[in-house]
């Protein structure tokens, strides 16, 4: 069975970590769709789609699963009518989509697929908003991350990026 | 050291299989990115980016390497002087490409990369476009591609699609 | 003489049906105009082109007018000084254009057609935003539309649809 | 039983028309969906959707059907993958597809749709690009187009725009 | 040495005027990019990129420099990755940016391009949202441009415009 | 009276120089249109638009004319219907169109601008279908442009750029 998992991941963090993680003990391949992969150096998306896979890949190395993973950039089409079909054709094929997205949710099921829901992990700190802004406040950011993560950023300077974008001096 | 290696990959055949083999003997990690990764079901482009996402992912556990190997989809962006740019933020960081196609190399030099020349193995058989007519007429094709990309074209029933596009009674 | 009329019929209602009625009276054809016509499945716009391409032509049914009508979804060009051209190339020829809509009025004025405003009917409840906002609350919606679209509304499950995007349990 | 029948019309002609009529006979409804809608005014899309939509909606008076008749332009998506999921946001649901295309046959049958192919009628004079050559060279091109059309293309001296394009003298 | 400098010019205001005096006693040539010049006929970008480019021009007749000067209209790319490859592609080479922009600034460094930092005059009153504000309330604004864009704008009614987009009473 | 001549300029050549000459003469201002902005490392389209800025820019200061010259980049818009207003966006207002292209003149005539023919120069030599494959193939092609435009072509190394996208040897 192969199952398919989609998030942003502005940046990785442990929230997708432990989702990763329990949806791997359940399929025999894992696809993780990147979303809004064109989008980069702004407040919501500050990292690029090739800064996104090394820190998914590295995270996946950290888990050490023998299992197939495919880390895929996928583009927005912005035409939700659309978005599944052009999943589909970027993706391998795969029997279960894990979402608690309701829009992302309602798109597969309207196409017929199968949609889990995931669990959730402490939803307050282990999100990507709540990190950036950390991030730009200079507040502590790394202990939300996977540790490999916190490094994958540290060697891009990205920190320093989200600062610059947000106006902060540095 | 990492490497980049672009091919549309319609189907991944034996030439691309030694070319990525003699590549991954020189460095550390491997990107390959699949070009027209939007295109489908044309004479030119008959298998989507999740097909050969499959190929290139099942080939690869032919060979069997321990090196870590990245396979992105890379959608067309349709104006050269952005092309570089747009490989650039879809993949990780990369230190030479491998190429010998003219215009990709010119391009990734015009921005400073380092850029090698591949070596080319039997340029007469080994090569899409003589495939794919050999599918449509019905010739023989599997002895030119690796034998499990020739399972994964067998499992999309990938030769009828081709043959119905082209016209071709099924 | 030949009318223009265009809206987003997210959903049609009343508002729409007594304008439409309206105008009716006045010309000999009217071609009505569906705008943002890719959108779907969001809270701004659920349905797509097609559900409202039925959700008017039943509403025409229910005027029952002889006078011919052409009804034709219109895809966002995003770019205010190429929309009059754009609408003009997708729909036949028209000698006025009715609309309250100042952006609308504006561009078809620069470009020299005449337009014309049209009567306002209970603009406080005849109004898209407000209908959706009603679907998603459970209240009643269906007085506020023409019988008919009720029924097609009904036909493809709108209500739930608008729901679970909104991410309320259903 | 709703059908969907797609062409580009340029110009509709007699093998577009008796093709229609047939299909007519078999279903409840029909949507004619109108390919290419965006493009005009090139040796190969002459016409607008619009005055596209004129000739067909004048030669469907022609036949004087009681039978409800969408007739809708459609955007080219530029990805095949894609297409299908195009065309349904697009067009009311539909059951049938009536098509001789290779490409567009595969596509739905793809997704599954019921598809049965069209019968032909003197495919050698009823074709667009025929008729397109003779309207260039200034042969007779009115006996290929039900009456009504000819006179749509008369209307908006759609020879004399061709002839131009096509850089005669005019 | 060639300098770049970028803005919107919504409109082109004594704020921007003294900054390219600025500017132009330290460069030999001058490139002004005219940002999202496919914006038009909305609050807040209300002028065609061509009537910014007269506006432009106008002023710098005013100013009567014997330098070089671009005026360039550069349509936004909508992937930040890709913007100084459009940027590049699309202007005569050059040496530094002058940019007070915190993006624009960062993605010229992040290319390793020179950026400085430009003088700020008046920055309260010499904005272009106030003085759209104003253009639309029918508080005096022709004191915050340089007299020949006045001139401009009165030619082509811009006020007139803004305030229908506005939906003001004209 | 303002003029508006447009051309891809690939290179911008003598044919180019002596029609641009003429219509000076004519003209109280000119605006020179580049069309297919976006294109360039191709063999039709080697230079980019910023390249071609500085080619034409070059060559009017050669001719040393008095009269305002507004050099405008124009990104293709891929459909026809729309490109007269997405020109008319793009440049300041213009009286008359200079061409000898029938698509253009066509276009421009529909939408109820003067249009006037050009002289031709040496039509055989002066042309950049034949000045590019001079370059191709190492012919002498300095003679066919203006002395200022081979500079340029020089500074940017233009020759080698085809040579190479060519697939030749250099």
């Amino acid at each position: 069975m192969r199952g398919f998992f989609i998030g942003r991941f502005q940046p990785y963090h442990l929230g997708h970590h432990y989702v990763i993680q329990h949806i791997l003990e359940k399929v025999d391949e894992l696809i993780i769709g990147i979303g809004s992969a064109q989008e980069s150096h702004t407040l919501e998306n500050p990292f690029t789609a090739g800064e996104r896979i090394v820190m998914i890949s590295r995270a996946l190395d950290e888990i050490g699963t023998k299992k197939k993973v495919y880390i895929i950039p996928l583009e927005d089409i912005y035409r939700n009518s659309l978005w599944v079909a052009h999943v589909c054709s970027m993706v391998p094929k795969f029997d279960v989509v894990y979402t608690n997205n309701p829009l992302v949710s309602r798109l597969f099921r309207e196409a017929n697929f199968r949609v889990e829901h995931t669990k959730m992990y402490n939803r307050v700190e282990y999100q990507g908003t709540e990190i950036r802004r950390k991030m730009i406040e200079g507040e502590d950011w790394e202990i939300f991350v996977p540790k490999s993560v916190a490094e994958v950023i540290k060697e891009i300077d990205g920190v320093t990026r989200l600062r610059e974008i947000a106006g902060k001096d540095v």
